[in-house]
């Protein structure tokens, strides 16, 4: 049995205990979900549906492409329903032989008009469209990665750590000098690698744009190695995985607030990681790395971490907000990173991915802040 | 006057028309939404909201970003509001002085779940969530440049056109080798011409990748230049405004099929493009198209065009479905792309922008078919 396939025997246990006949997944620009790609192997554009008979139907935009990456029972191109969900819907309740009145569920994004319309082109069905239905399932799912994900992740984050180490010694021997030098070799040898790419847009920024939150435009040809604080977030995308790691080339001589800001972002960083453990409650480490820069008078102004997967941000998160706590288990994959910033001297952040274990936590990278 | 403040003003004459008092516009990560840039200059990441009374507030996430880009009445941090859209709204509702019953009308793109919540924390309001509501409106408008955007995409073909120049003379000198190669020089020299960097994810397909059509990955460390056809696919992005153009590289010998396929899309390229004029209806050129493949037993697996702008894919569509028809109208700048592929014999396309003119049209991009 496939990965994916053994994913999808989740589900249809669960849609089986929720009375749930059918189950609509989508991918589509402006509308990225990976959940598609975590059921099917199918990287997107597509529509996913799993019958509670537990069957699957792929309907792909790109049918050469599903040939490809596809795992799934049945496959139909998109366009012979002229790409509308409705429509593929229809012919999904027929091939499945889906009886009326059954519950099926559409995507919780999908948006209030497009509801009111599938409720109104299929009315003898039960239409659910819910925030927190099999999306919510499946996050829960998602965040604790099985033993494939694991491996995967130790690769991908020996594949990050060797570009690093590039950079590293690109930017000491002077051959990287701008932030587009930068970003562009990560990009390059990601690929040569043998990655898909990059797991989102690199963030570049040189002393004079690090502090910013995410540095817009994310590079430029702007010099990367001034002195002060530049600060690079990357991630590889290796199989639809990201890795995510941020690092601070901090030029001396520093000046007073510069050596305070990289001098608190290390500690935090270790206070972080060190309370990464199963059982511990997410919020608890974002409060004590809260608590451990208010003692200093400062204040991060984003949140502490996420996981990482299909996703470069997924759950669980990592955050001061009461409203979305998780309490840590062995299989999660965690990108923590502290960061302080200053309009006026730059900024600091250190990012690494650290993954859960039964007794204690495993460092999957070894980003660090790097004095030059 | 600036242009975002005129831009504004039409959407403030359309609201006294309809009787709508306020108007939120959202764009954020997963929901992006370049109306927000269109009427504000803020990049993204930031709620805007529009009162019939002629004034704006805008509620961006990166404070730092909005005193460089936005152009807005007022600004308020996104984090006052935990970032949740229900919240700022209420807070422009007082802030606005908003009368109870008024009709306010939020994003189409509101997810079923969200609408539901938004209607019970503000009850007293008329909230709107239509698919042709505001967004709707400002799709017209925007499918027509104003002078400061033509100008702009002069510029902009301008240096699209460098960079065909420079890619065409790299691959003849041999220094661009993998499709890696030619997307990361084109990443690297946009930046240099002080481009935000690129509109989307560069398609370059060698021979072996060239007959899908969205290549995936977009490009990998494989080889770009061998022989038989490979596709570029590319677009610079200024100021949030993205070109797009297609190039296909024709190593001889050919085989017939491909000689055919190379040989067909110049010339739907050129009765695409001398169909693009004033009062023509897209539909008609898309299915001239159409009928001219048909004759020689091709078929094009997508649409002929869009327009672009601050998408890469934007109003008016150029298609042969029945239910998206525009007529041209001067200030309209197209992409138009015909193109076939062969799961044997690889892919053509070829792609330029257009810019409809009074009497005529004006090929804004240089972009042709590359024989080696």
């Amino acid at each position: 049995m496939s990965n994916f396939q053994k994913r999808r025997e989740i589900i249809y246990n669960w849609m089986n205990n929720e009375k749930i006949a059918l189950i609509m997944i989508e991918d589509s620009e402006g509308k990225r979900n990976t959940d598609l790609r975590w059921l099917s192997g199918q990287p997107g554009d597509s529509l996913l549906f799993l019958s509670a008979q537990g069957k699957s139907l792929l309907v792909p935009w790109d049918i050469n492409l599903a040939k490809i990456y596809a795992d799934a029972d049945q496959v139909l191109p998109y366009g012979e329903f002229e790409r509308q969900p409705v429509k593929a819907l229809k012919k999904a309740l027929e091939y499945f032989k889906i009886i009326e009145n059954a519950k099926i569920e559409i995507p919780g994004t999908t948006s209030y008009p497009s509801y009111v319309n599938f409720t109104k082109e299929i009315p003898n069905y039960n239409i659910l469209c819910r925030e927190n239905g099999v999306a919510g399932f499946i996050e829960q799912k998602r965040a604790i990665k099985d033993d494939f994900e694991i491996k995967l992740y130790r690769k991908l984050s020996g594949l990050t750590d060797e570009i690093i180490n590039m950079v590293e010694k690109g930017i000491f021997s002077n051959n990287l000098k701008t932030e587009a030098d930068v970003a562009l070799f990560i990009e390059n040898e990601s690929r040569k690698m043998g990655c898909e790419g990059v797991g989102f847009d690199i963030i570049a920024a040189g002393p004079a744009r690090s502090f910013g939150i995410h540095a817009f435009p994310s590079y430029t040809g702007e010099n990367f190695r001034g002195k002060g604080l530049s600060i690079l977030d990357f991630g590889l995308k290796l199989d639809g995985y990201t890795s995510d790691v941020t690092l601070t080339f901090a030029k001396e001589p520093l000046s007073k607030p510069q050596a305070e800001m990289v001098s608190l972002v290390k500690e935090a960083s270790q206070i972080a990681i060190s309370m990464a453990k199963n059982g511990e409650r997410t919020r608890n480490i974002s409060l004590a790395v809260d608590k451990f820069f208010s003692n200093s008078g400062k204040t991060m102004p984003h949140a502490l971490g996420h996981g990482i997967g299909l996703d470069a941000h997924e759950a669980p998160s990592v955050r001061s907000r009461i409203d979305n706590e998780w309490i840590l288990e062995p299989g999660m994959i965690l990108a923590l990173e502290p960061g302080l910033y200053d309009p006026v001297h730059g900024g600091c952040r250190l990012e690494n991915d650290v993954l859960i274990t039964e007794e204690n936590y495993e460092l999957l990278t070894n980003s660090r802040i790097i004095h030059l």
